[in-house]
């Protein structure tokens, strides 16, 4: 270890002394932090105007493991692939375990495709067609299948069905089909796998989505059962949207599954998580490090699209700027916010959190990479500088 | 009846026939609708900047009444008046319905007010201190009596209650003060009492709204019993939402007790309704017109903020255009509606709706006036023009 | 022409009349309407999530010019197209005008493409690199000769340019070489063509946009000269922006070009004209048809995305919702408003646009086509029904 | 000066050294800014449902200009004040400068008020009404004139003016009233004053804002003259918009004149600077810290409404906030930055910028307290503790 390292985590240590923080504490934590990349993220992004393609991005999924493997080497936090089928269907899943086996990582959620086929032109599960919507739950029932090859705890379903137009659809008759193919679904799902519902404000709908709000995923959630719960995606509300209040509102419901990471300053621009409203993202893991949480079963996941920089540097920048906002959360002092939010101490309890958040954390980020045996420098080893 | 009006609704009725409407059961359904008035609406509203007063506004409750009174007369359709606690507060409640008798109109909802008083400045039902939180419950036991002595059948509730900063507050207690406070407040109600839960996405709090989103009200109201419904106010979404969604969607689970009738550009502008998205507010009534829809129950109230227009004025011309949203919603051609989604002609699913709103329903209007033995143009016999 | 159309138009004759307006003019004016639709627009649109083809849509430049054809034919408002280049890039420009020229259509605005080539991913005349800047140029430069053919007016500019990350980009640096650059540009078009410079708040760049807001677009096409002015496409702003007071800012400084007209709810959607808002629609057509607007040189230019319905009914289906809000545009009693705004009667005022916009127009637009040997349901005798 | 401040400047010393930064440059421009306090801001805010006063906000000048003496006592870097007229309308100024003088502080912006008087219900400057634009603009004359006791360099405009239904006014006739005017008040300001005009997307105004977006302020100041500048609140934008590419715009044009600086999550929220986004606060003065950036007249201002947080403090933890985003925009190495730019590295680009954000500039900002003299943590001291 460089004594440069060793003299910033002394110092920083003394530091946080005084705010009755031990640092160990937040090392240990840090290097036990899960985080699980998406097969897709590893390929190419692009708008409805274009994709740039340089070559060098994996486009098939044992190349794309490949790359989840190296950031896993590199990160030590990234243990674990989501796979969308049928982006990601291949003929026989025990090669695929065996393939994640060599490579030293596990197949994580499974994530349905219900956009895109040319069937489901005007909707998967809310299609008016019955045939559509028995094709839209059989696929879901294939993932199930899929997902017990890898005893994968988490299906997570991204539902996109919306209308364009006034008229087009009848919003009630759709809620009821959601209602009624869900259910079939979560009945053929194991006990230990969750159903995850994600909520979306718009897009690719641009009149209605039947999902839009996590309103409805959590009513949705509650009527399906206890395997059922809620996944956010950071990108995918109304600009201004209080996220760390969803998520402290889905906690204390037991009804919180997951997250898609990423970060957004439009709409569901799907940037690198932290990229445009880092202080935001801390106030979300302020809720999830909040002594009350259970988060022992939640899902981290990232969801982006790299349209510019490189996926697997992507990746691994994303991986260190979630590890900042962790460790940060984890430097709030719990007992004196407690104490300044009871008598509506507004400055102090802000005071409290801003302190937090102005602490570099790089000393323990490298430490933790130093005690897994990692390197301390990932981009600068990963673009072999 | 003058020939000219004669003529305009022969003239349409014809035109209705050949959409297989039949123009007397949209006559007969607007000579019963009745739309609430607040009395706060007959005052003058502002803004934080500053409030223009003229001097005509009514400023004491019972010169408010008789306003009401006098949109009544000339309506038909607002028997009706909200009243606000402790803005509309009186020593002898006997003496107020006294009045409203007299004035052939009667009170409606009782607004309870949780956002005034200067104990709430750091929430009420929210608030750390248990004495306020009792307090602000004690306010609410005081609205249902008030309720009981008019046997309304509503207790309205905004909540404004939220904080401007993070940290402030602890989403987790306050989450269950909510519930535990309006628990208590539900057990008070007598059976034909219902409590309306208003939700509203920011404003006057700028950080984090504790009942921010419908998704919220429902939960709720679901905790609470069949007693508890949500209460949408057009103002108090995000710019986008799809409102008529969520009319729906609330509508299908019972859960729609009524609305807060106004119009919005940029955030709770509270504008006159229809003024700014007549189209949007078709297409609610669309929703609250289909056959489906119970709605025997909703309670359609007004609540707007009347700046610069001379308050009674603006409540005319409020009625006047949910007159024309709600007739044209009656002109949906329903089954060809149902049989052109059924196929997914997008294009002509719209048509039909576009039909409708097309369509000038004046005529039914005034004549539906007319039946009632009402002027035909209200606005200029309020001007006495 | 039937019976019944007499009968309408005779009626609404009638009615206008109260209102000092000559159903004549409006009638009239809506014959020598003229709205461009863009070759693009007859392709199949789609989302970055995917693109639903049913085999019918036109692929290649000619068959969408006879799609642009039919609907001339059949609306007698549409006779000019917009090509893309390179989308529509042919070996022989007077084949293509000969091709025009038999369908009896002409060709209109030349849409450069900087948007698409590899080339462009981090920009095109705000490239780091001088080479990719200068092929932009010359891009643009190739598409004046192009015009030059047509002698098309318009060189109609969307630069999509912009950045997805704090930091990539150096605003000054960029903003220098748009200018540069477009001088360049402007500088070789032939003095019958103008440069409309469009704006757009975001995408497909998610951080920042070079031209993401009007006053953008208008001092650049001041500082370029009398040949360059403002491209307003209706879906490209925040939501809630009033677009009418736009339009009117940019007629008094002489530097609106022309519209990209489509509807959105939540960002840039494409819908079909009219098809959210049809009072914004309507708003807007009042300000371009008030007395004071030159709109002699203005390019009315449909542009959408026709993601589920068919594109040739699609743009049908959109000429006639902007024959409605320009010809209700045409109801409003100008001297009324006027006087009703002079003495700040807000709800006069509000109530002369209404019924303005409440009045069925449908006879007016049917007399039209009839005058101009058209068919009156155009849908209809597409359909074949 | 404590041995921890010591250790921990010395330690931040040598970290900025890798980054080819020298702390002590940073130091020194952190001892020399200034930020100008507004008289408005020492009182209680609220919003049109209440104010929460505890009888402790001054409500009277002097007493207000007590706070700031405080405040600048404390901060070293706040020795003026913002007045508003007619707030501040005293009867002598000269004894106004003498009190002043005797706090040690002196007078800053003059801000005229063309949104309170009754006689300003239907607009000011934009009033049909020339009695009204006449008293509007002397109003404004008179403020040039006490803005000429003081030596004043900024008459800070906030033109409220606008309409909150459709038709109600004429937007062409209010855009001559506005240049009329203003062209009027821009002649009679000594060489040495500056007029800055502000601009807000909406409020108090509903429909439409005759300022309402900075191309609209740019483009009057450069119509006007050198002495117009345009002035950024950073609450009046609509949600996401990029802030810093219009401050980078208005800086290379020479048209950026101040700011009123401050926060928001959903709209005008005034809330205290950095506290919902000190990233973009940061990223902001990355733009102003950029070496071609003359801000040697900037005026830096504070705007906010405090409703919860005790005034006094509030205005301290926001000069420490913006001490905070400034510092840290001086630790931006700006050739790498140049460097990666150049050749397209995203991912380098952005972490160049993140490198500096995630530096805590803790020790930076107390040495430069310690060297001015002042204590160190100075809510501690204002509170007594």
């Amino acid at each position: 270890m460089s004594e440069k390292l060793t003299r910033a985590y002394e110092n920083l240590k003394e530091q946080l002394k005084d705010s009755n923080i031990d640092i160990e504490n937040v090392t240990k934590a840090l290097m036990s932090l899960e985080i699980e990349t998406p097969s897709w993220g590893y390929g190419r992004g692009g708008t409805r105007f274009g994709t740039f393609r340089d070559g060098n991005e994996p486009t098939e999924l044992f190349a794309k493991l490949e790359e989840a493997a190296k950031v896993h080497k590199l990160t030590g936090i990234a243990p674990s692939v989501a796979i969308h089928i049928p982006w990601d269907k291949v003929d026989d899943y025990s090669k695929l375990q065996k393939k994640a086996d060599e490579l030293g990582i596990r197949i994580g959620a499974i994530n349905p495709n219900l956009f895109q086929d040319q069937e489901y032109k005007y909707g998967s599960i809310t299609n008016t067609d019955p045939k559509i919507r028995k094709m839209a739950v059989d696929h879901m029932l294939e993932c199930i299948e899929i997902g017990k090859v890898f005893k994968s705890k988490v299906l997570s379903l991204w539902l996109s069905d919306g209308t364009n137009y006034p008229g087009q659809g009848d919003f009630r008759d759709r809620k009821k089909w959601v209602e009624e193919t869900l259910s079939e679904v979560y009945s053929a799902m194991p006990e230990y796998m969750r159903l995850l519902i994600e909520y979306k404000f718009f897009e690719p709908a641009f009149y209605h989505t039947d999902i839009f709000s996590f309103g409805i995923a959590l009513d949705l959630s509650k009527k399906l059962g206890k395997q059922a719960q809620v996944l956010v995606d950071l990108g995918h509300h109304p600009r201004g949207t209080n996220i760390q209040h969803i998520v402290a509102y889905l906690l204390s419901e037991g009804k919180l599954g997951g997250f898609h990471l990423n970060d957004a300053k439009y709409a569901d621009d799907d940037l690198t998580a932290g990229s445009i409203d880092p202080y935001q993202l801390f106030l979300i893991f302020v809720e999830l490090t909040d002594p009350r949480s259970d988060t022992s079963e939640l899902a981290y996941m990232i969801d982006q699209s790299h349209n510019e920089k490189n996926p697997t540097e992507a990746m691994i920048q994303t991986l260190e700027s979630l590890q900042h906002a962790y460790a940060k959360s984890l430097l709030v002092d719990r007992d004196a916010l407690k104490e300044s939010q009871k008598i509506n101490d507004v400055l102090a309890s802000e005071e409290i959190l801003l302190k937090a958040f102005r602490t570099d954390v790089t000393p323990i980020i490298q430490m933790a990479r130093h005690r897994k045996g990692l390197p301390i420098s990932l981009l600068k080893v990963l673009r072999g500088e």
